[in-house]
């Protein structure tokens, strides 16, 4: 195989080579090294990369007698998460060079299941919106998004099948629809969150991104413990709802008719199609959202604004204001809001398999001044529920759409088996 | 005042005479050394405390121009949350000198407040079950309790007005318990965790250590940003269910009479007393609280388990071994469990102001290997409640006891009234 055959492989490809010995840990890290020099300079993907390290880890796998969900397979991590072996700067100066005394538990769950740290991802700062060096390898005048952007772009570009990325917003879903990829966002509570810095302990959730279903499944499951428990058995038809509601009017006309032509392919290829409209008690979830988010980060990082102010960014310097402003009784009044808004989806996954709704509300904007707007995302966080996005298609001006799958809160199998359903020949 | 009569005043006295200027920090923090001096090599309360470091911070509070809820009050912080300036060593030699690049929020907060961060707290081996060196000061042939053993032991001995803890099973409640003071795990997800190093996300909650449940009120309403927060008005009578459930069989003799004692006195000061019994659906909830806890420091301490697994204690690796054969289809089930055992609780707190129940099964045992049994803290802990231990007398071997005041989820302000109310002079 070429090295930009090994770079185009799946990760579930690449774990059935090393585990059989037909292809060696070292030649997949080598593989994707090579088209990280060759493009690194175009798109930023990554805070940390040292080829000689990751090249000490295939052959250690390479060694390892025993097999491996993740053998041999490359992942890049989110440099909010900490690595024992590489610096963790999360995105911000202030912890320029910083060297955590551990292995973030999901990084540890990689290495014990075969998988090689390729290095660190570019985030932006604390996982917040300041954004950091990566373009969008679709148009590197471009923004991929954030704040998990370069995850997003390090699996668009092949340099990494993989790669970890946390969510507390739209921080998975948004990079990894803008950079045409899959990104899955598992329910609230499922991966293990030790070793991520947190934002927001009410949101803050692990994710990752792969480019096809069947690989972030792979990625994600091995990450929960829960290898082998990704499938569930198809039901045909599947039943999806679309969700109607007032944001939906803040997209991009051609975004929206993206989507509604995806839900006609959908109907065409046999899916039942429903329309849903938005409960009242979900309307100002976003709201929720801000004041929750806004009010933990205030409370997350007092320790950097008491005493690194000068090295914070201004747009993050005034959240963190804006957070320390929240009276607590707003603030238990957005919790207890948000705890209404989450009681009312068991009642709609009664009547459907999984909700369909636009991943962003259009192409990723010119600039890397910022990583556009979450608010397809961020209501979706705050219900807890597992969401995946799949890429549909190419926008006017030549970029990635998205849809978002949503499931059911911890019915996450299910919802990775509709997901699949939509990479079938002829239904996508 | 003397030495003395500073190590005695409440942290509500020392934050108002330091406020209104007729005390200094200094003064505080150097009463509180003194009695440590005197008592530390008996008690072994510190994992670190550096006198120079304690006075300067003091100083620096006395330099200070604005008041602050905590002004001078000195506060100890278990070991297994992270310092800046002093090192963090999670009760485990894997972590000797370990110094993080941060403060916990909970530290952050506490300086915010004016308060001193005292020294570091002797914490169980990763607040499991493995024992540090600390002994209960009330008879130093007995355990402290833990794993938040110096947390307790300091408050107690009068070495500092309050102390952080956290809880996953019973590790604030049995500890304050057996030292004969007050301590208070507030509702789940109240107290900001980030820089609190793992064990059981689902269950791990940052705590504190009081001499009076003002105390533990002014500290933990700081911590959670909720200043002010904390007062409702009494409604007398107030109302209690006491209850009955099989563990109870599990308790001494001694501490049953008590405990029943107890439950006579309020009744005579005119408390409303019912009997509860415990619901079916909560009969089993101290296995799924294993379980779930098992499974998920398997995931936090997977690091420690992979690279430094003979600096571990026999037990914490038992454990860790014990948490990674549960299977995900087990540990789902006890997920599912233990929501179903939350749901319960608002019926019975329809009908009550806050539950009764014994805090421990006995007195604290004798011998510092182990730090007793905590079969009456964790189905608590798991339900998600606020929880509040008072002392509530002395068993036959002359060592403290102590009741449980269980309140509604995210009522923790009418849970300290009610707890209040046992402190008022003829009602304890």
């Amino acid at each position: 195989m070429t090295g930009t055959d090994i770079q185009h492989l799946s990760a579930r490809d690449i774990s059935r080579l090393t585990n059989s010995g037909d292809l060696t840990a070292e030649a997949v890290v080598r593989a994707c090294l090579e088209r990280i020099a060759a493009r690194e300079d175009a798109v930023g993907a990554w805070a940390f990369l040292d080829p000689e390290k990751a090249i000490a880890q295939a052959k250690q796998v390479d060694r390892r007698p025993e097999g491996g969900a993740l053998r041999g397979v490359p992942v890049g991590i989110k440099d909010i998460i900490a690595t024992v072996d590489m610096p963790t700067c999360y995105g911000s100066p202030i912890y320029k060079n910083h060297r955590p005394a551990w292995d973030a538990a999901c990084v540890a769950s990689i290495r014990q299941s075969g998988g090689i740290i390729m290095g660190k991802t570019v985030t932006t700062e604390f996982a917040s919106s300041y954004p950091g060096k990566t373009a969008n390898p679709k148009d590197t005048e471009r923004t991929p998004g954030g704040s998990s952007s370069g995850s997003a772009a390090a699996v668009a570009d092949f340099m990494v099948p993989l790669a970890v990325g946390t969510q507390t917003g739209g921080s998975v879903i948004r990079p990894a629809s803008f950079c045409g990829i899959v990104g899955y966002k598992p329910s609230f509570g499922l991966i293990n969150r030790h070793g991520v810095k947190p934002l927001s302990e009410s949101f803050d959730t692990v994710g990752v991104m792969a480019r096809s279903v069947d690989d972030a499944a792979l990625l994600a499951m091995t990450l929960m413990g829960r290898t082998n428990a990704a499938n569930t058995a198809m039901i045909e038809p599947p039943s999806f709802a679309v969700w109607r509601n007032a944001a939906l009017d803040k997209a991009d006309g051609s975004t929206l008719a993206a989507f509604e032509e995806f839900i006609n392919r959908a109907a065409e290829a046999g899916a039942i199609i429903e329309d849903v409209a938005e409960p009242a008690e979900i309307a100002d979830l976003d709201h929720a959202h801000h004041q929750i988010e806004y009010f933990e980060m205030g409370q997350a990082l007092l320790f950097e604004y008491q005493t690194h102010r000068d090295h914070l960014s201004t747009a993050l310097r005034g959240r963190l204001e804006a957070g320390r402003a929240i009276s607590i009784e707003q603030y238990d009044a957005m919790r207890e809001a948000a705890k209404r808004a989450r009681a009312q989806m068991n009642r709609i996954f009664q009547r459907c398999d999984a909700i369909l709704y636009p991943s962003t509300l259009g192409e990723a904007p010119r600039g890397l001044e910022a990583t556009g707007n979450a608010l397809f995302n961020r209501f979706w966080t705050a219900l807890y529920g597992p969401v995946i996005t799949l890429p549909i298609g190419i926008g006017p001006s030549g970029m990635p759409l998205g849809v978002q799958l949503v499931g059911r809160r911890d019915n996450d199998a299910r919802l990775l088996t509709m997901a699949r359903w939509f990479e079938k020949p002829g239904q996508k």
